[in-house]
């Protein structure tokens, strides 16, 4: 086990005063004068905040972007030490939990300050976006601050995290080859008559052991040809030949994830899995062919949507591929409905799924980063033929 | 590896009736028409649905628990199949994302339908809960439904979830044990010279050895008599002689959390850690003699905040311990301004915290179950003395 090729952990302050310009920039031309945030990847990336403390839902977390000047912190005492190693410099603490006013009357109190009188306080608000705070504190925070509204965001979160830095780039190119060396292990794991929950126990096991910080997410699925559906929890069920076994993770390198699957045939496989997944790997092509600077969401997805449905419009898991990096799924969506343009530097997953018999599903996905020219293959490619093991 | 201990998994839907009935009866009292769920614990809940996949932040769920009848899930499609598997059967779907409407119109419907004119929505709006939705989207759904109020949910769901069945202390209780094993065997992978980093992903893979199904919690530090947070990720700084390591761990076993953390000194402790760490025990003590139905959550607070800080009142860390279950923490906590009245069935973390030099901390934590009598220790509880590595 070595890691000699990691990047480094963290961005240098140049890194987040660029992304701090470039939101500012976007907030006067939506003339508004602050920008409200509270959900773990928004104030990460203003701050470079990491912690896996987010998992207790008892704290809220404020972070507050001014119209001009650095970002303030509304934070909790207990994370007053680890926002300190950060370059944030005014961090506004109060000792959580209160029972009775939960940091919002400093929080109230500081946008106040920050934004003026009427000026207008952005949230995200969007798609891939929620409020983590309970819903009787934003009632609360507009009752101190009658004099100001609060609106979304007009997308500037969007805007400017879907489009990745170079270091962003090298943490999510990192995280996808730790899952490429453990989805290369995964014949020493599973087998027929291994049970599944077995199985997703060790997958996670091994990507711990080449060098995921941690592994938020993991699903999958198996049974004859296919399986029923891409969610659930593993089952006590032992696998069994003519099974096709799928793991899908999104393990967290430095606070940035993968997001890709593996197919594997336990024993050979049939006709029917063998042309479904050919399927796959045609549609992924067809995804790739065209994922260009200029193309939209919606091209990408009917390119592949022609393959896998023969154009029908889509299939039950509502979209065949996705943003990611700080979450693991980011804006935009792989749907007919979604004409975000491509541009340079989004990182994207191509996830076609076909349906091989009722009820039995495939799904591939592979993490590409678009380029001025034909996209890099973040994830280890899959090979033309089902894996067997 | 043996697991031949295992409570099962899942629970009968009996269960999942009382729950219900519980809630109804507080729902009736308190006129509200329905209860309106967002995020994961709720929904589970009532539900049983289980799935990493609310790792994904794009798709909203939903579930409304009805006045009377059984609760009714609007979820994306994606999730029908896994919803199916449940005892739920009036199961909504809409293809998401859906840039246009994700699923607003349809909840609305739902909300109108089940919830008669005029009857009040109840969404959990106080400490440790979220609003998992878009900020846009609650705008949307209440210009849907003019004629409905959506209000807090007259802590309810905070009331019900607080007290756990056997069948829930079981899976609570055999986390704890899993965690604990892994706990045991923290000499195999720390001593002085090994990173932190290889620590916290070793430790990750010694507690799915021995049985957790994922590991969505692991906190730590690591320094001379102490630490300076417990929020923070590993550094790569090799342990050194002298340091005391502490790894807090929030393993899930079937749905369910232990929280609890140990300390271990790494080569012989300096008297300051000896005597630090014997206060940390002193203070567990304290809380758990007091730890009676019919104590108040600030009755415990004050029992150990005496031993740790003389009765200053608290810490940066803001509280001594707190409930958990389905989430890493819950309700109550063990602060001043608690004044919730213990109950037999509660699951709760005695966590006393002390300053042992400025800016070093020790932390001890072990989770106990409230009986009519003496607290059961569900963590096998640390002994006297600080073990050395």
């Amino acid at each position: 086990m070595t890691f000699a090729s990691s990047p480094d952990r963290g961005f240098p302050v140049g890194e987040y005063k660029a992304r701090l310009a470039k939101v500012q920039r976007r907030m006067a031309d939506a003339s508004l004068g602050a920008l409200f945030l509270t959900t773990e990847p928004e104030i990460r990336y203003f701050t470079g905040f990491l912690t896996r403390f987010w998992e207790s839902p008892t704290r809220p977390w404020f972070l507050i972007v001014p119209a001009s000047g650095d970002p303030v912190a509304v934070i909790p005492s207990i994370g007053a030490a680890l926002m300190g190693q950060t370059w944030v410099t005014d961090i506004r603490t109060w000792s959580a939990p209160d029972l009775v006013d939960d940091g919002v009357s400093l929080l109230a109190a500081t946008l106040h300050e920050l934004c003026g009188v009427g000026g207008g306080i952005g949230m995200p608000s969007g798609h891939e976006t929620h409020v983590r705070m309970p819903f009787a504190d934003i009632s609360r925070l507009k009752a101190l601050l009658p004099r100001h509204e609060i609106t979304g965001d007009h997308d500037i979160m969007r805007a400017v995290r879907m489009v990745k830095t170079d270091n962003e780039v090298a943490k999510i190119r990192h995280a996808c080859q730790i899952a490429g060396r453990a989805f290369a292990r995964v014949g020493d794991i599973a087998g027929a008559g291994v049970p599944l929950d077995h199985v997703f126990r060790h997958f996670q096991m091994l990507c711990l052991e080449e060098g995921a910080d941690w592994v938020p997410y993991l699903a999958g699925g198996a049974g004859l040809d296919g399986y029923g559906d891409v969610i659930s929890p593993a089952t006590t069920d032992p696998l069994q030949q003519g099974d096709i076994l799928m793991l899908d993770t999104g393990l967290v390198w430095d606070g940035y994830f993968c997001d890709f699957d593996r197919n594997f045939a336990i024993g050979a496989p049939s006709e029917l899995a063998k042309s479904g997944y050919t399927k796959l790997m045609d549609a992924t092509q067809a995804g790739a062919d065209i994922a260009r600077p200029g193309a939209t969401a919606a091209d990408i997805f009917h390119a592949m949507d022609k393959i896998v449905t023969g154009g029908a419009g889509g299939s039950e898991a509502g979209r065949l591929g996705h943003g990611l990096g700080m979450q693991l799924t980011e804006w935009p969506s792989f749907i007919a409905g979604d004409d975000t343009v491509l541009e340079a530097g989004m990182v994207l997953t191509l996830e076609p799924g076909i349906e091989v018999a009722p009820g039995r599903i495939l799904v591939h996905e592979e993490d590409i980063l678009i380029t001025d020219g034909a996209p890099e293959f973040l994830s280890p490619r899959a090979g033309p033929d089902l894996p067997i093991i």
